[in-house]
């Protein structure tokens, strides 16, 4: 299992509705500087780097400087370790699930018969 | 889209180890007691009892007084909230990867012939 310092990162950094919306940005464009990323919001520029650099620090993106602008991309390998965790989780409360839906519909039959 | 305070909460929740081990334990048991959920870690009662309170705040998990014990038991709909956000969110990051995929497999055929 992954350590847990990356997955406290990683859901904390998801846990701010910009950050989750420059992700989503990355996540259809694949790349944008900060500016870019900044136009849509009402917040300043230094706003936002801090966001990116949460973000980074998550490595949920990596950044690069390109001539005078710095460019953002999606991180991939902690992302993949918050999903392990988050399809981990779901796989149990989905047997969870199936379990409550055959006790119910044993009940059920029970209660029918 | 849900209202993203719920998704605020959600994550900022699941953005810590041992709230994590309480789902995971909550997942596979279905409910337990807040003296159960507390035994395996080296934290006080009164420690858990703040966790629990994060997580029942963010509705991932649901607490009840039976008798002299509280019972925990996992939430439903905001973690169907916080699972359809990364859902959409890992679909859009899996589109970018095919289409990377794509992109350097048509590179590589152009760099071969």
């Amino acid at each position: 299992m992954v350590h847990s310092d990356v997955l406290d990162r990683a859901f904390a950094a998801l846990a701010d509705p910009t950050r989750r919306a420059v992700l989503e940005t990355l996540g259809r464009q694949g790349s944008a500087t900060v500016s870019e990323l900044t136009e849509p919001f009402e917040i300043s520029i230094t706003a936002m780097k801090k966001h990116l650099a949460v973000l980074e620090e998550a490595e949920l993106i990596t950044t690069e400087k390109v001539g005078r602008s710095r460019h953002c991309r999606l991180g991939t390998d902690r992302l993949d370790d918050a999903m392990a965790w988050i399809s981990f989780y779901q796989r149990l409360w989905e047997r969870r699930l199936d379990g409550l839906d055959a006790y119910f519909t044993l009940r059920k039959g029970q209660q029918e018969s």
